[in-house]
């Protein structure tokens, strides 16, 4: 990748092309705060339709909050990428309303694997559930065309 | 417990009462087929606000998925459990429309922390992700009453 | 690979010609009972030199010795692998001079990735570690020459 | 815990009672460097009888010694801990004569249980493993007789 590339601008604009075909994180009602080269943030309230016979948060949202945030963030230089596992440990309950914001970061990216953590807090900024990723490279662009724009050429995958 | 409790009767009842608050796994559309002692089966098919931006079911709705069976069978002897560390392996990617079973079973339960296996399957039986959950029991019933109701005496937590 | 491959023949060859090359596994007195397509044994005494300052086995140890008897699993196609990552749960336990048994066994394997299970249980068949790792297939033979020894021919990497 | 207590001192206090009763880190070779509190820092070279079949540092080897130096984090309070459930993720392969550093920090305490991270690298400051440990206070102090000494009264677990 050229030196020349502007890493932050790219992963902006990774982001911005992949929200509007990320149907799950819009039901959510996620909202992308912030994308950069290596880490972004992610915003999303605590639904009724989100809570688990206990009446708080449903664990599986919490993590499908944190693995929303990480494809962000494994996308960002637009290489694509997926998921490969994931680990997730609950630390305190979220409950109905709470605003909850997950930061995504990058922890070891090295050729086609990486590994990615995220930590998602409430209001009060407690940790609520810390969220750890691997990321393998797929062929392509994350957002098809990106890469001319931004001045990428040659196979980087 | 006594040994006179019919403990398949038992995680079926926990599931019946459980299933009408778990408000997240009806917004998922996720349908619980059996629950007996230590194990139980959900389905749950893929729909369009379920996709993440490859076109393919997000990884979290997956995690999601399983993560919902396994509070059914965690719970399954109505001494409330909540699940505190899980990990998720995807193996292949599920589509649009595919109509995924999750089954759950206990692998190991000492005191009050158990480890549990989801494996989750496409139509075709294919294994679309392995799902590993560590489980620790709280205070109280999981449905208040069916203690009683079920011959189980004294403070089981 | 030819149908007519001794799949579990194979498995078993690979084990006799890695364990002369794995120090690690004979440090620790690791013992390989048995070596089958998709599945091994093997055996280990907790000795005094693996306890921590608890006085109970190392779970560094115990995780070494399932590690060890997975490499034998997803090596055992001669196509030689490494593990990825790998979690372990510990359930009670190990002390001094325990004989404790890991059986290793393949969950899914799917391209160059696989699943595999390992089960720790001591002397009274109790379960005192329950692992599981994410393993890749890389470049080469595990045991060079066992190919052409067994029948199988072209690049299965 | 008093808020006159030096718990840097504490933790290096601990660390000094632990070392010598711990037989495991000991045959390992592994030297603790540095005990603070939420931080301690190990180091080990990597020896012929750790190598794998590969000819590379064993997994198991690699997870020992993280996990070793998470002990002494997770103890430093002097309230006695044992990790529950770790995973680790190996991003590059460690060689013979290879001097690692392993970095423990802790991420989240919350009541009897803890999140902790280990970063492995080798003598280029290369990542060679991330290690996350889940951990859980049991009774008792890690070094009897500490409490007091350091001015710590009353039941702390």
């Amino acid at each position: 990748m050229s030196d020349t590339v502007d890493h932050d601008a790219l992963a902006a604009a990774v982001a911005e092309g992949m929200y509007p075909r990320d149907k799950a994180a819009q039901a959510m009602g996620i909202e992308i705060i912030e994308a950069k080269a290596g880490t972004a943030t992610a915003k999303m309230t605590v639904r009724d339709d989100m809570l688990n016979f206990h009446g708080t948060c449903h664990g599986g949202m919490m993590f499908a909050f944190a693995g929303s945030i990480l494809a962000y963030v494994i996308n960002g230089d637009n290489r694509a990428a997926v998921a490969q596992g994931c680990s997730i440990t609950y630390t305190r309950p979220a409950h109905l309303n709470d605003q909850l914001t997950a930061i995504c970061k990058v922890v070891n990216q090295a050729g086609r694997s990486g590994v990615y953590d995220v930590e998602v807090t409430n209001q009060n900024s407690e940790i609520v559930a810390l969220f750890r990723g691997q990321s393998s490279k797929i062929k392509g662009e994350a957002v098809p065309g990106l890469n001319k724009q931004f001045g990428i050429y040659g196979t980087t995958n």
